[in-house]
């Protein structure tokens, strides 16, 4: 069986998985980002680490399928990225780039986002459906779409970018994007936050939160798995409008399964709770509806959705 | 070149149309809908027209490619239809049963909306996308996804139900469907006479749409076509939560385009520039937006969308 490297691009790290071709992580391991002059030194970094490793591990060059990436911005058919803030880019191709290291190995890249609902398509919580959608719930809200094993772009390369959905009709702040009641600013970190620290402004109930000098989502999160009714309000009234996102989706493309991920979904079943309860209440056309689960891979969804990219050739 | 045959059954009559297997309609014609029997005779009645039509032509078994049906109700893959209340269908296969009396052919049925959408894509307004949503403005609002040349069903087969979305907080009705909000009960032929006789109750403005006894959406749609204030007014306010609806869609799976079909959408443009309105206010992720025009296959969209079924194989 031949072997793929999948690999997770990110602005601080950069995380590297060796898979067998039907995706089992055999190992990972992570470098520091090297973002200077523009970047230019990442993908060089990538390829010497894949080389090294593969020497060390008395690899063959030809017992590699490919290499997969994921990277932090919109990915062009073909790799092109036009500008990639996180990582310093502009108008640069990690794939024809890599393949001058790998000229006998299939490279591709895609969105980490999108690359990520393809590890838990892959190997995920979404192993057993066809169609999925993910939901990372992080500093802001991201969404990829798989469909039959492919991951959904779209014509704008917008597909599945839930966060921008104005759901929430209570909010009074204004959108990066310039719309009201967006579901990234309830449902992300930050939001939590901001909606936590409104509620102990206005109500006087005693709450464990009232204890931290600083709130973190962490906190709130870790406060409402320890069912305190001020944290498990705050997650509540942040994660509804998301559910009502949800049931907008499957009115539009009705996927089997989506799955919650992110750092604010390690929060657990709360999180899953108050999410359903949005998505019941505006779904009623159908008894059957989508499954809401939690991510299973954790940080493992980028390098694993990476290796899909190639296996899943 | 061989033939394809594209037939639109409907609950009162069957449309059938000749095509070539490039898609161009060569001939047409219709035969009113037989219900007796739970609906039996209909399938021999396709299968009777076809036979004498080819025959009359001179057309040899042998020229034909095959034949695609819409049915008015959710068809399974395979062409099971588990139930068909249009057509009085319980259990019943049709491409099957039609199969029996063109056991040499392609056969191919699938739901009429998302075949009429599929007919658009084809050779009508979607003819030069890649991906497309239809929505029909009929006695209900219906939607057809159609990515990169397939139908989308969906994991539960309501993939692109625009019509239940809730994106009009104004409305004080329950839909059928249980919900409240819906499109559905907004930019319907239904919606729009409710929404006229309202307004007409509510303010003292003069308007043609006072001279009707009873009216109906047609009425309503042509008094807006010659610049009735009140009847613009009444398209509007039902069009606008439609655009709100598609800019959420546009987030879900992000089509190339939207085209409007169904009998309000002969209004034209007013009925486009209201749905614009609404999409614009609710969509600020990229410039790049959708393209939103009217259908421009008519009737002809089911045959086509039939013709398309086995065109596209």
């Amino acid at each position: 069986m031949k072997l793929i490297f999948g690999v997770d691009i990110g602005g601080t790290r950069i995380k590297i998985g060796r898979f067998t071709e039907d995706g089992k992580l055999l190992e990972k391991w992570s470098v520091k980002t090297d973002l200077s002059d523009h970047g230019a030194h990442i993908v060089p970094l990538v390829a010497e680490e894949i080389q090294a490793h593969r020497k060390a591990r008395g690899i063959s060059e030809e017992k590699v399928l490919g290499i997969g990436m994921g990277i932090p911005g919109p990915v062009a058919p073909g790799g092109f990225v036009e500008k990639c803030v996180n990582l310093h880019w502009n108008a640069f191709n990690p794939v024809t780039e890599l393949a001058r290291f790998f000229p006998n190995h299939q490279i591709r890249a895609e969105n980490d986002a999108n690359v990520a609902s393809l590890g838990e398509y892959f190997q995920g919580a979404g192993r057993n459906v066809s169609s999925m959608m993910m939901v990372t719930l992080g500093t802001g809200v991201g969404g990829g779409v798989i469909l039959d094993g492919r991951i959904l772009v779209g014509a704008h390369g917008i597909a599945g970018e839930i966060g921008h959905i104005a759901a929430d009709p209570t909010q009074e702040e204004i959108c990066n994007c310039g719309n009201r009641g967006c579901i990234d600013q309830c449902a992300s970190a930050t939001g939590i936050v901001r909606k936590a620290e409104k509620l102990l402004a206005s109500v006087d109930q005693p709450s464990a939160l009232r204890d931290f000098e600083t709130l973190t989502a962490k906190e709130i999160c870790d406060c409402a798995k320890e069912k305190d009714p001020l944290a498990i309000r705050v997650i509540e009234e942040c994660m509804y409008p998301l559910g009502v996102g949800l049931a907008y989706f499957s009115h539009a493309f009705d996927p089997e399964m989506y799955v919650i991920g992110g750092g604010v979904s390690l929060a657990g079943e709360v999180i899953i709770k108050a999410v359903q309860k949005g998505y019941q209440e505006q779904f009623f056309l159908t008894k059957k509806k989508a499954d809401i689960r939690l991510a299973e891979l954790g940080n493992d969804a980028g390098i694993t959705g990476a290796c899909a990219l190639i296996a899943k050739e």
